[in-house]
């Protein structure tokens, strides 16, 4: 009998944004999996660390924070390898995710790898797409809406097209891309329509309209929302940004 | 000192599936609000059930279930006067929220006629776009893809275009649409590629294939997800459907 893989979602950051589940399973954990960066320390890690028990064994699963270089194939074929030999002795492994495992997550690269083999339980988490709109102080879709999600690496045309047909946008992974995305949406006159969140949930967010952001760069996690209702809208005065 | 109004996400319906702030937040609540029908229990207070204090104030908003009937302004108008004399007392109101709270949620009624009086957080929550891509067991975006939202009351013409032109699609509110989103989706050569997934997280779940879904209708709570990349897709044989 084989054991379970875990993907559990921990939300965008705020250890207090996890799941009861994701907390009961983290846990009780014998073996626990992450993704962690060459230098510095692990995001998803850092979301658990008062859950994680002491004793765990850890499998970091080390990636080079270089950009476009996902996915890097050696590095998941090991970590998957070792997985397997911890689920084949029949113990669990936990995979601690960043915000939820199936919403632009490196999970699904171990869950490609694993997933003809062992039984996988995903647990949803929190996306960073509802934590932003929570922090921006303004509805993300509603009634018939129609959401569009749109990695900000894509061309201008691309985006631009996308945003035109939408109600409601949100632009990934902004990072280095922020200038020309302001400059785009300036362009198409949707500054002042829309809102940027940079590390949400954590203790130092950064929450402003994009209209006001004088900032060029963003770091990775940061994502701008786009509501294209009528209804006016600005950052209410007690608002934390 | 007026109170706060919190919009609390309760994630898809499993009530391990709250965040451990939305258990903390009604745990110590003295005044809860939340949507419910006119006949039959509200689904929102019933995923909180095991956390809500004894003696606590209820402000039950009942709107009638029909079709098309959204948003019932003067039920909204009444709720929100009787929340805004609670804040005005100073004390806190807790509403409740299926799902997160600005993902096309009702909470955003009470929002709009209370957010320029009063102090708001919304907290986020896990939303059924995730929990179901979990229990389809394939993930929802990756890399770059472009994800897109569509309601299920859209005409057809417009959902193919969508669909058309996005790497992954989720398809809500399918409801009494079913017959015919089944229909456009066999005619676009997808069926294969969809996944559905009906009351996501609760013990009456069902999660299965398009293809071999026999049903022609829909509870409200249940989506379409399709992924078009060039993966194969099958349930798992584990997979609890």
């Amino acid at each position: 009998m084989s054991g379970t893989l875990y993907g559990i979602g921990l939300g965008p950051g705020d250890p207090e944004l996890m799941t009861l589940k994701a907390h009961r399973l983290i846990s009780s954990a014998g073996v626990i999996a992450y993704p962690a960066p060459d230098t510095g320390a692990s995001f998803a890690r850092s979301i658990a660390a008062d859950v994680i028990p002491a004793g765990v064994r850890e499998i970091p699963i080390v990636v080079p924070m270089r950009v476009d270089r996902f996915p890097a194939k050696e590095i998941y074929d090991t970590a998957a390898g070792e997985i397997a030999e911890v689920l084949d002795s029949g113990a669990d492994v936990v995979t601690l995710c960043e915000g939820d495992p199936f919403f632009y997550g490196s999970f699904m690269y171990l869950f490609e790898r694993l997933s003809d083999r062992f039984p996988i339980e995903v647990v949803p988490g929190v996306t960073s797409l509802t934590a932003c709109a929570a922090q921006l102080q303004r509805p993300l879709t509603s009634r018939n809406d129609v959401l569009t999600v749109i990695p900000g690496p894509l061309p201008d045309d691309d985006i631009r097209t996308r945003i035109e047909s939408a109600q409601a946008v949100a632009i990934m992974k902004v990072g280095r891309h922020l200038k020309r995305l302001k400059a785009l949406l300036a362009a198409m006159g949707l500054l002042e329509k829309a809102g940027y969140v940079e590390r949400a949930s954590l203790a130092d967010q950064k929450v402003h309209r994009l209209v006001d952001l004088e900032a060029d760069t963003a770091p990775y996690f940061s994502m701008i929302l786009i509501y294209k209702g009528d209804e006016a809208w600005t950052l209410p005065p007690f608002c934390s940004s």
